[in-house]
């Protein structure tokens, strides 16, 4: 694999302007033309060293801040890729925040408010598994459970997930002004490797208390699912706040594109240990002398 | 190295009965007779190793929480000591929290109150790095930041020192008794150690950020704080929440002992994936004719 391998992958798969997006572009099994045997390993032991090396400096900076938000079909293989990504990273600088079903306090809440409260403070790189696209996601397929929102009659209409792309949007917008930078990746799975996963889980006893009946039956709706996110996708994609569609039927691949993602991103912002100034070098001098003459005494 | 090396070091630190506790008894720059040499390095990494596999299990078995509070003089090494000791483990069972100085907003409140909030949910390990304790240490030694806390002068008396002792020990009794396993970690560096370490920050432009000069003049009450810990420790070591007396002035050792605590810990616990009961299984055999049926349509 060339040197450069990594830094490319993740333009190869980045949506910036969602007008012209198809998710039927995306395949699922891509590669990239590369092979496991490539030294993806190798690679993607990279990544986490380099991800280590970046997230330090974006710590010790304290200016910006970075979410990663992961959505995906069931067995796309987001837990697994968190693992596999984040594990070598300084856990003091990344929080990761799985939101479940939300709770009867929740819903009594605007629908970006629990995620507002688990956002990364300053210097932190935070990883959102699942997210507010839950929203016009499951939430769309399942109107079911819009009905449960407490919302007032007057504020749905047919309009409400319009509304919620644009909602979305511009909470973004402003993240991305208060230095939070925001990507958003989607695991892009095809049915029959969901199938094959779930098959596997039924037969690994280590993997069983991470199945449900439901996963199986929530297969039926896999096309709407699609539609779902096609739509999401072409609302939300922006320049500040990008989509990746990742290719999650090979997990080695998957992983390596979202390392690619992560490094990528944090090159960009440039982190650098903080530069002191005279007031500072002044402090450090006085600091020494009382230091050096403690020796003395 | 003996094999089960790591295992005895959480015990020879460990007080679980502050009665008869002293301070002195504990050496800075003890390392229970081992040399960097003997492969400290790679029995850090089987720590870590270790450490990844347990709390995988701990977060399948969603039973338990685990909560390591560490607490020490400026330049003991509870940065780095998180860095090595949990970079491996996967983040999404390890919540870090660093307390800094409270907010107006949490100095209108009780003194656990933003502890509380930050403690690791069922089937993961939280890190405080500095905790509650810090009630009876800085504000033991600087009283005016206790005239801060805007306290109703009739609960401030000379007993308050103990009264926050045994507040603190309920508090531990009680989450020890909701699954909250608490083990406390002191790392013991000595002022000669913490000075060098100062000048070497100083020397290191890479560490400059790191540096306050309000570090240097705190070491004036470097005695003040020692009797702060030797109280606090006697006070509030129990065998449901022990504390941990690290040695700190060499790093190699502090880590390999605090990953010792940490894994002894979490063996205690002997998390396991969940067992499946006899509907889950029959759960599992109807998800398996459905997906099977799939293949056959």
């Amino acid at each position: 694999m060339p040197p450069d391998a990594l830094a490319s992958l993740a333009r190869r798969y980045e949506v910036t302007n969602g007008r012209s997006f198809k998710l039927k572009h995306y395949e699922p099994g891509d590669t990239a033309g590369l092979d496991l045997k490539d030294g993806a390993g190798d690679l993607l032991e990279q990544g986490v060293r380099r991800t280590a090396d970046l997230q330090e400096r974006l710590y010790a900076q304290d200016r910006w801040a970075v979410l990663l938000i992961l959505q995906a079909m069931d067995a796309a293989g987001k837990d697994s890729t968190i693992k596999h990504v984040m594990s070598g990273v300084n856990p003091q600088g990344c929080d990761v925040h799985a939101f479940k079903a939300p709770s009867a306090e929740e819903l009594d809440h605007d629908f970006l408010w629990r995620a507002s409260r688990a956002l990364p403070r300053r210097g932190h790189i935070g990883i959102f598994n699942r997210s507010y696209y839950e929203e016009v996601l499951v939430v769309r397929v399942h109107p079911e459970l819009l009905a449960r929102q407490q919302l007032p009659d007057r504020v749905v209409t047919t309009r409400i997930w319009k509304e919620r792309f644009d909602d979305i949007r511009a909470f973004e917008a402003y993240l991305g002004r208060q230095g939070v930078v925001v990507r958003k990746i989607f695991l892009h799975v095809s049915p029959d490797e969901q199938r094959r996963r779930f098959l596997s889980r039924l037969r690994e006893p280590e993997k069983h208390w991470k199945f449900a009946l439901a996963d199986v039956h929530e297969r039926r709706h896999f096309a709407d699912y699609m539609d779902a996110y096609q739509d999401a996708i072409a609302h939300t994609a922006t320049r500040q706040a990008p989509w990746y569609v990742v290719p999650a039927d090979r997990k080695w691949f998957t992983r390596l594109v979202v390392s690619s993602i992560l490094v990528r991103t944090l090159e960009e912002l440039k982190p650098a240990f903080p530069e002191i100034d005279g007031r500072k070098r002044r402090e450090l001098r006085v600091a020494e002398a009382a230091l050096m003459a403690e020796e003395r005494a």
